[in-house]
């Protein structure tokens, strides 16, 4: 306990370190300096930036409002007259996006200074990747989409080719621009480019609306349970092919191959969406590059969690396997079989990492650590995203569960799916609070010595000329104690920083169990991850939710949700290795 | 200009404040001090916060989904058993909302401390005032119900009697509650508070979807083209009416009273909404008190505003009577000239808003002033509630924006209607600037003595002292300029602050074409706030909508869309108000 804590409380005296005073005091004097002078550069800034950040926002409100309302004419008008309207609208959207994205990278490769400041909270490894993944899946989605229409040529409407391949040149474009420039602090041409990143998050929102549109559309119209598809074509919105027929051979087989793509494209816009809001918060800001902790993955140190935690990765995707492979026979008593086994898995999984978290949680409750201090943005929007991204899973499962209850629930099927909805209900509860209060802890620290500079009156002298003189700059955006931390380890050489301590590879027990718990979870993760996002749809093969709601309301739910929930694992997965690392 | 920022720009040289300095690295020192001493109870605190904002974060999503699944399956499920258990859920929260309402006036009644500061911009009078307004209403409402349900109590579920009784007890406890406390920054049982009032907004946000829904539903199924009300009945969600007959006579008119009221009353949990919301933003909060200016509301400055805007606000009500008197014959010949009179009467309305609106941008640009800079958690929370409140209107806009130009837009009234939405879009984004870049301007202050204060060397070091003690609430808001020149006019009362100057009288013509422009806005505000408030629909009036739109999707776009619209237009008086004092 006085070990972990050593780093707060301040230990008495500290060897002085005049020179570190000196260098503060100056630092500081030059820094006051250049803000008198450039205070009304910074009037003008802030105006500026109100200005840009108004004008944004009123762009995509406009742009999101247009294309919902859009959306809506080609859905529940009884003309049928505006899926091309729409289409025309995101392709003027996606010219736009595209344009400017490349303006952007050609002028920040020529200017020398365009980009000062990266945030490397920004754009993490695991969002990038899975945008060049899900981007992949979506330009084969592209491929498919122009072969087909290519068929379909000689009568219908030519806007149908164009906009699968501005699609594909966008997405193109869109992956490498977000690859580069994910982490960029934008300071030059600040209102163009917040204007531009608003767009480019419309252009994202407006493709995801219209892909989970067509996607709950395809599936109302060729249910899985009756297949009279024939004459349900006719109503289809993409369609319009009742009289018309294919001049190639292979439209039947390119239509269901990219329906089933459609999932990739609506996750890749949610993708795209987020990292551009991330850039466009971070338009503007000055960050303090001394933030970086050094922190060390050690697989060695944990054995249990990680053990149990393949052990039901195996598992589970054992149990898919055989899932996917009975659903797709379509044998209902089958069905059946599998979906409970599915049920029974899932129950399991949930269960186990509730029972863990909970656990996780009395940690925390016994090893009492300091709060992060001082504003973070990313910070802030990471448990934003989490916490959003978590309500597209708790919708399918309340709606589930009211369905259920409301129903009955004969039968064990029944009674299943009304468990695991209502234990991952919990589990998602108690794992955004144990998400959300690891990340806000501090980091554990290896060499408690860094911590001792707190006492040193000398350098408090020096902390508050410093403070003193950052005061006019307000953009500035300082925490205190790493800034400090890393301030005293340049000045005062002499200190033992970073030695070796003999306690280094003896991890305390609550440090580990913290560790094997966000394994155990981390893993738990990924295989729910796996599931829906390769396919497994519980919710449709289960008739009851759409039985008790209207189909259509029914798969607007699931297809809204879905992919929110896909994200979320994702999202956890990354979080829960910030955790890992930092207890 | 020079004379109005003087204050802002800081003179070129400061006299050598060797004094300051020393204080100042006393200062910094002292604040260090204060800092190690109360660590542990400012980590704990911050602990506190973010566990409790959590909590009730977590509370609210869950509560807020549950009621949509609920929602959702009384409107679109087959069985129709769901009203019941929609009530009971409501009842419910109700009952809890109310108990800890209570629970809270009676707590903070009795301890002397509990609220030590209160937030002077929330819970503004025109908020107050209009919940009481709508909460009567509200209370009429509940009484017409109680009594209809009174009459079938002998063939249908005494729950539907206890809801409205509940209801009206929950509103007056509300009403009470939210006009004692709304400015409140609780300092005591921070948690219990905060989980208190998400629970609030979302029992009033649950309570908005429900009467959003039922009159949707009742709209829906009683369209005013065609009166077969009787076989549409059955359909009804809150009905099952069929085979049970009202035991009194007066059903029938008590049953179209109250929907009537229903707009009222979506309107009440808006507002109750937007205030718990801010109250709960506000726990934890410690305030400068000196953020107040004292401005002054003096109207004879100004003369053309007021004038132009009384007579369109006359011409407007004088347009609106005509159109409700005329709309409720039925006669449709009739029906389309009102229609044609109330487009003209918008179109007018809206155009002149625009311009002067964009002259009142332009002057802007002349009279440049600096921004209110430092945080203002208020002042964001009342842009964010205008831009978001606009989404409702910019909603009905594009939707009819969409409809009309879909099907053609043959005729005049087609015309005029188009021109009235696209006018009002380009209105709403040009209003929105105006209001915003108005508030974000710093106020006009009439005595330019007061700037000099910054070139005053005690005045600095007072400023350094303010800053010593002010520090250890870490939580503090403090805006730099007014708390300065506030805080000059005690320490330097050798300056000649106050003594009025001969230039007071004469506003210079860019601040009185402001507040001339201000005055009309204002006017005009309030003209588009009482037509759709005292029942102008002319979105269903107009048939177009409906049948472009399915009439279900018609009826929700308009009902979620108008409630927005109005509290919009009611904010904007508000802020509008606001500027015209600043200017």
């Amino acid at each position: 306990m006085a070990v972990e804590e050593g780093y707060i409380s301040p230990p008495p005296t500290l060897p002085s370190t005049r020179c570190s005073i000196h260098l503060g005091v100056q630092a500081g004097s030059m820094r006051r300096g250049s803000d008198v002078l450039s205070t009304s550069r910074g009037t003008v800034r802030e105006r500026g930036r109100n200005r840009s950040w108004l004008l944004s926002s009123i762009i995509t409100v406009n742009v999101l409002i247009l294309g919902i309302a859009l959306v809506s004419g080609s859905v529940f008008n009884n003309v049928k007259i505006n899926t091309i309207n729409l289409q025309i609208f995101l392709i003027v959207l996606l010219i736009l996006t595209t344009a400017w994205m490349l303006y952007y990278t050609i002028y920040t490769s020529r200017e020398d200074h365009a980009v000062l400041y990266k945030d490397s909270h920004a754009g993490p490894v695991w969002l990038r990747g899975g945008l060049v993944l899900f981007g992949l899946c979506s330009l084969i989605m592209d491929v498919f989409k122009i072969a087909n229409y290519v068929g379909y040529l000689h009568c219908d409407s030519a806007v149908k080719i164009v906009f699968p391949v501005l699609q594909a040149v966008f997405i193109l474009v869109q992956t490498y621009f977000l690859w580069l420039h994910a982490k960029d602090c934008v300071q030059l041409q600040r209102n163009i480019t917040r204007c531009g990143l608003m767009l480019t998050l419309s252009t994202n929102l407006m493709l995801w609306m219209a892909a989970v549109t067509e996607e709950s559309l395809h599936q109302t119209v060729v249910p899985p349970e009756d297949g009279n598809s024939t004459h349900s074509y006719d109503i289809r919105a993409s369609g319009g092919y009742s009289s018309c027929n294919c001049s190639h051979s292979a439209c039947a087989v390119l239509e269901k191959a990219y329906y089933y793509l459609y999932p990739f494209n609506i996750e890749y816009s949610l993708f795209a969406s987020a990292m551009a809001y991330v850039m466009w918060k971070n338009v503007g800001r000055l960050i303090d590059e001394h933030n970086h902790h050094s922190l060390h993955f050690r697989l060695k140190d944990v054995l249990v969690g990680p053990a149990v935690g393949l052990v039901m990765l195996g598992a589970g995707l054992g149990t898919f396997i055989f899932y996917e492979v009975d659903v797709e026979k379509g044998d209902p008593e089958k069905r059946d079989m599998v979906l409970m086994i599915h049920y029974v898995m899932n129950t399991v999984a949930v269960t186990l990492m509730s029972v863990s978290t909970v656990a996780g949680c009395a940690i925390y409750r016994l090893d009492q650590r300091d709060h992060v201090s001082g504003k973070n943005p990313t910070r802030s929007l990471d448990v934003g995203l989490l916490i959003g991204a978590s309500i597209g899973q708790f919708t399918i499962c309340y709606f589930t569960i009211v369905a259920v209850v409301a129903t009955g629930a004969e039968g064990h099927l029944n009674a299943l799916n009304l468990a695991v909805s209502l234990l991952t209900v919990i589990q998602l509860c108690l794992q955004n609070i144990f998400i959300i209060e690891g990340l806000h802890r501090e980091p554990f620290h290896e060499d408690m010595h860094q911590a001792s500079v707190f006492t040193n009156p000398y350098v408090l002298q020096a902390q508050a000329h410093r403070d003193i003189h950052n005061f006019p700059g307000t953009f500035m955006e300082t925490k205190m104690s790493p800034a400090l931390t890393v301030h005293s380890m340049h000045v005062a050489p002499s200190a033992p920083s970073g030695s070796p301590l003999p306690q280094r590879h003896r991890l305390t027990w609550k440090r580990r169990a913290l560790k094997e718990i966000c394994a155990f979870l981390l893993l738990c993760n990924i295989l729910l991850w796996i599931m829906p996002a390769f396919g497994a749809r519980p919710q449709f093969d289960n008739t009851i939710g759409a039985e008790f709601y209207e189909f259509t309301m029914w798969a607007a739910v699931v297809n809204i949700g879905l992919p929110f929930g896909i994200f979320y694992r994702m999202h956890s997965v990354a979080s829960l290795f910030e955790v890992f690392l930092t207890s």
